[in-house]
């Protein structure tokens, strides 16, 4: 969007939009088309643009083909490329064939580019000076771009061929002697972007720099456009939930729960809940291996779901926060070593815990003895022992997977808590009836 | 920080610093003050601005006072806020007494809020005209201030008593004729935040109306600074952290995994994990009446941990979906009978599938006859039908869960994977051995 757009600052607070805007993602197509009808034009401009790119698609299809040059118009060519970039490609060059031939070359320009790199989130008009301009020269030039450049915040100093050779800041110009030549004001270590750089290593750029916008530069030294810090931040937001769904054990939904449809929100579910399912299979299996045990100690089925739940519980803790610390790159590919120390630190302090706590609740509870047998002692340490190396092991598995699923390129977040749990119930299992084996032999089993 | 300053155009390209920023958060305290001495001047300058409030106060500290002060005068009042907001209050105090008057009674000023509302996170520096200037006039004052306000993309007008009147942006007074008047530019109706307000509300009110900066104003019309969007960037990703990291069953680290200390981190996982385990202990209570009914149909503890695990990941599923969509106010708590019906349909389909798959994995497993007995077609029935069920009350558990905690004034996102899954873990085996005794009646029970 154009921050800089007169609209921004707009009727946003005048009651009636507010709620429409609040709720917007609970109204049906059809009722959103109504409702945004029904406004004035100036507040239809204001809340159009406060649209995210997939709610302005959604309008602008909805309207008569007349209707629809209006609000592609309102858009700078950053944001309507990706407004384009959420419409099917049919209804796209229909919409294409509505811009004047300079505004498709742009945005036929920046559709090339994949949404998610610094191209395809540049905005190609940004304020350019000559190096050779004195700052009254440059003041009074700015002032006739102004009312197209996405912002005058960074003044970018080009040469003949568009080579990006410095960058002066608005208010370095400002507090500048009047005869100075832009050259000599111009910063030539210059933060910038490539076109292909992910939008993950830009919005780093950004936090690391704390700049407000960075200029994207060709590998030949031309200046292709900027990106601004508010582009990123619906990046950061959009990252953020994509990782939460997927640490959730679902698929992205790439739509708001409440709009997208049943059916295809039941694929994306049923997918790894499939998957899962078929892993937990192997809890059967392997439950049958040990169904003599069972058979001759029934007490030990009592303490199944309490043991290898505290296991995936250590396991999506350990998960959860690797994952999110290499999201953020607090962490990094080689640091696997320290955290697995870590982790066996961690896991066997918590294995410890819960242990003592298991232990207890055994040895001291009431029906002790018409519950868990005359072996109960030797019951309740076996659940203790098999605590400790169930939550360790947990612990060290939902550390370590998130690496693993990096160092194959894929992407950590999939080391959800019901894939971590699944994958700890199966070994848990194990655990737990070798444990009983040895602790158990020549008296219960 | 103030990316407005000459600064924030860095140094950071130069390779060894951006390797010791990538590796900042691997470093022992000692390490970093060394690297950091080790820096010119210039680059140290960048650096330092570059860094997160956190890790300049670290370095704040640990720098003799003569030379605390150098450090502290390069923050902008915000900031440098926020960086004593991590000192104790102690070392706070010295530090506050090595600032100018001026500047420490805009800093004592701003300590006085909450660190996560408006009035913590503003600069009381912006750029202020006065309604009857004219357009040249305005140039001229705003090329005085435009050292040391945070931006003059807007520049707000304001009478003799501070009250905001209104807001012009630069591009429209650079655009506007020499002679016109301030107040026939601006914009009356103005976005504004007032001092108490949360971070949640304002990152809403930047990604509604796409402004780079939002005035903060006193109930009495008075205004008090402004919050830009790159402090709202941090915030975003903050409150991400702390729903991922709740999510994942742990309690909010507040600082990075790897920096965070082994004995704190044990603290705020045993916390969650041990009322996990009290919670998890019903599952022992619950297999323990139905005890009875393992010992005569041993097969039924085979599919223990399938069925509870299945419950606990759509619950999951479910939950992380609904918390994140409360988070990004997609949906509201009067949602909650839309979603409890979506979910009823969704949470039936998807037992639907997990049950024939269940049912096929019994009735086709090769050995089927041997590992569960004569009557496995039942058996296979049985636990269709409780994955069915299990499966749909995981959902609806999960769905609501969070509905409940917002209704509580409880953070949703207390609603963790590792919760719903105890939950639904007690209540599964209900379910399961409920449906098994009315399916194997007279048969196996």
């Amino acid at each position: 969007m154009n921050p800089f757009d007169p609209h921004s600052i707009s009727s946003l607070q005048v009651p009636h939009i507010i709620r429409l805007s609040n709720n917007w993602a609970s109204l049906s197509l059809a009722e959103r088309t109504e409702a945004f009808i029904r406004l004035t034009r100036a507040e239809a401009n204001d809340f159009f643009l406060s649209l995210k790119h997939h709610d302005q698609a959604e309008i602008i299809l909805s309207l008569p083909e007349g209707e629809q040059r209006l609000w592609i118009r309102l858009l700078p060519p950053d944001d309507l490329t990706d407004v384009l970039q959420e419409i099917p490609s049919e209804q796209r060059q229909l919409i294409l064939e509505q811009l004047d031939t300079p505004i498709r070359k742009e945005v036929l320009g920046l559709l090339a580019y994949q949404e998610d790199e610094a191209g395809g989130l540049m905005n190609p008009r940004f304020a350019r000076l000559r190096p050779e301009m004195t700052v009254d020269e440059a003041i009074r030039y700015l002032r006739k771009q102004a009312t197209h450049v996405e912002t005058t915040r960074y003044l970018y100093v080009l040469n003949h061929e568009q080579k990006l050779l410095g960058v002066v800041s608005l208010r370095k110009l400002f507090t500048a002697q009047s005869e100075s030549q832009v050259q000599d004001l111009m910063r030539t270590s210059v933060i910038k972007a490539t076109e292909t750089m992910s939008q993950h290593a830009i919005s780093e750029l950004f936090s690391k720099s704390s700049l407000m916008a960075i200029p994207v530069v060709h590998k030949s030294g031309e200046m292709k456009g900027i990106v601004t810090v508010d582009d990123i931040l619906e990046v950061v937001q959009e990252a953020a939930t994509e990782d939460i769904q997927k640490l959730g054990g679902t698929e992205v939904l790439n739509e708001p729960y409440l709009k997208i449809n049943i059916l295809p929100l039941i694929k994306k579910r049923a997918g790894w809940l499939t998957v899962l399912f078929f892993g937990e299979m192997f809890t059967a299996t392997a439950m049958a291996y040990f169904e003599h045990e069972i058979e001759k100690a029934v007490v030990l089925a009592l303490f199944i779901p309490l043991i290898i739940s505290s296991g995936g519980n250590a396991g999506s803790q350990a998960s959860t926060l690797v994952v999110r610390a290499l999201a953020l790159r607090e962490a990094r590919l080689g640091d696997w070593w320290r955290i697995f120390v870590r982790e066996l630190a961690i896991g066997t302090a918590l294995g410890c815990i819960l242990g003592f706590i298991g232990l207890m609740r055994i040895l001291l509870w009431p029906s002790r003895l018409s519950i868990y047998g005359e072996h109960y002692v030797l019951v309740a340490i076996t659940v203790a022992c098999s605590l400790v190396g169930i939550v360790l092991w947990g612990s060290l598995c939902g550390s370590m997977l998130p690496f693993v699923l990096k160092k194959f390129n894929l992407d950590p977040a999939t080391a959800s808590a019901p894939f971590v749990a699944t994958l700890v119930d199966v070994s848990g299992l194990i655990i737990y009836f070798s444990v009983a084996s040895v602790i158990l032999k020549g008296s219960m089993l």
